[in-house]
């Protein structure tokens, strides 16, 4: 018996903001049988995270694709690999059973054919939609996670600045810092996204810097006495404006830089004066480095899911072929939180 | 009894790079007499410090005069404190003797009073040349010390950049990690300072960076590899190029950015992507933060200068009235390790 596996690809690498025009859904037969003692498992994708860091890898050429075993180079026309969440179809690996629910490595297609060696782990959904577990309790919340405790070294009381914070890491990191009596602002691109931050997150304070035309002022004005932490999602000016309102011993984790993902003109110039004088620190990071506290996120995380002491912010699509518009319109500032796409039922 | 102290100060704030007309060396009388229970000290000056971060202060505003008491504006026409050696003329504080010899915030003229609480220490020269308290057994010492071993870290086998290397920090710098078995190549501005590096105090390689049109390309040829540190003492494109040359886990000690001190639009715009997927740290600081280990530094530096396993680099003036030109040497590349300025003899 074999399946029609529908998967997204890119038709050539792509170095500017993504179109829809570079992508392309292509269509193989899957035989549903393995080789006996093959050690491979077929999923049937149920949910697949969409992440801005995806367009690094699908460019010519980008210094990250060197840089970490999560981040190599995709080949046009071919599959692309992706966080997900599905169900095992057939199974020669012995620590996998038909019909077990699984995350791990899947792809933005239907199907994936596990490698012996390929990251897939036996999931336990804990009561949860299947879609948390591919964004708040799977890598985007463990880079909040780590992000905001590891790197930022957060105290009570201590001011908190949070770029795209209505994004899929920057939700949580504002979320996170207000459990633990932070003082929270963060800014993002339209007035919806910002009343969603106040109303809904618990954000103290959150601003559109679409309508703002002096950022350093604007820090300034949320910041009066400055800015402990700067979770940076964002790079270019926003980092600079933040470096200026830093407080002394201030700490900035550079989670993305989006900006300069599609136009690596777009960077920040930061005073080093600031830097040195203020003893900043200035510390990039992944998540991958992080599995060693996984346990206690995820169990930190689902307490507080439970209690509604953490809301989710999704923004799922349904159907592979939704794939390249979820994609682009992380670019555009169109989702509202983690994008996911849904590809089947359960 | 009165003496006549000459001073230099400046005569207005000073916004470029720094001029001989800039300066004016003024003279006042100070009575040789304190009155009873004042708490007063009158030092004569022996030796002081002439320091690049000194500029700073002098501009008519710059972000690091709030950000530390050893960086607060100077006022135009007043006496310019600054770190260095000198002997007790007078006391009316208990702890100190005429005749004493002390260490601590002096100015660039020939006679310091110091008020109650103003920084003072008896210092015991410990059979070296007093400048050497000035300099490597001071705070350009300790900078290098706490720059190297508290913000970056370094293991035995790791590669090391330094920039400014034949400065007051940087020679101290590669010669702190030859001693703990790194590879070092230093850059500096002339084929003499190269020839020294090499020469004189055993760093693997060096490099006239007026010589090198791709900066990028310079470091690639010197660290094949990549570098684990880099021990920034000067900013803008040598730390653009640094980022792309780092390993991951890499690390940044932002010690000084001479460029960036008289002309506030040369800037670094290090790519953030870099800092992210190689996890790279920068990290501002100022030796003042490291206090607490003056005493373990001080005891590892003299028994490397007692066993000449670590040299020390001295640029001495002489006269208070060779204090502008001293300093102003500094931003054209013309001192070879610590300046200083001998006042008087002991």
């Amino acid at each position: 018996m074999e399946v029609i596996n529908r998967y997204v690809t890119i038709k050539t690498h792509v170095d500017g903001a993504p179109e829809e025009s570079d992508f392309e859904l292509k269509a193989s037969a899957v035989a549903l049988s393995l080789e006996p003692g093959s050690n491979e498992v077929i999923v049937k994708n149920l949910c697949v995270s969409i992440d801005p860091y995806q367009l690094n890898r699908m460019k010519s050429y980008s210094s990250s694709q060197k840089s970490s075993d999560f981040a190599v180079g995709i080949i046009p026309g071919e599959a692309i690999d992706t966080y997900g969440v599905g169900k095992v179809v057939i199974s020669e690996n012995s620590e996998f059973e038909k019909d077990d629910i699984v995350a791990g490595l899947l792809n933005w297609g239907e199907y994936t054919v596990i490698k012996p060696g390929g990251m897939l782990n036996k999931l336990n959904p804990m009561g949860f939609p299947l879609s948390y577990h591919v964004g708040i309790l799977g890598f985007s919340g463990l880079t909040a996670y780590a992000g905001f405790f590891e790197v930022c070294k957060p105290k009570r009381g201590e001011k908190v600045f949070v770029s795209a914070a209505s994004g899929s890491v920057g939700n949580l990191v504002g979320q996170y810092a207000k459990l633990i009596g932070c003082y929270v602002v963060g800014c993002a691109g339209s007035k919806d996204k910002v009343a969603l931050l106040k109303e809904k997150l618990g954000f103290d304070e959150a601003f559109n810097y679409k309508e703002e035309t002096d950022l350093k002022s604007t820090l300034k004005r949320y910041f009066p006495d400055g800015i402990d932490i700067y979770f940076d999602n964002v790079g270019a000016e926003m980092q600079e404006a933040a470096i200026v309102n830093m407080k002394i011993h201030g700490r900035i984790a550079v989670c993305g830089v989006i900006s300069e993902y599609t136009d690596a003109g777009k960077r920040a110039a930061p005073s080093m004066i600031e830097v040195i004088y203020k003893r900043i620190k200035i510390q990039g990071f992944l998540a991958g480095d992080y599995l060693n506290i996984f346990t206690d996120f995820l169990s930190t995380t689902r307490d507080h899911l439970r209690t509604g002491k953490i809301k989710p912010l999704e923004d799922i699509s349904d159907g592979v072929e939704s794939i390249p518009c979820a994609f682009i319109s992380l670019y555009r500032g169109q989702n509202i939180g983690k994008k996911i796409v849904k590809i089947a039922e359960e």
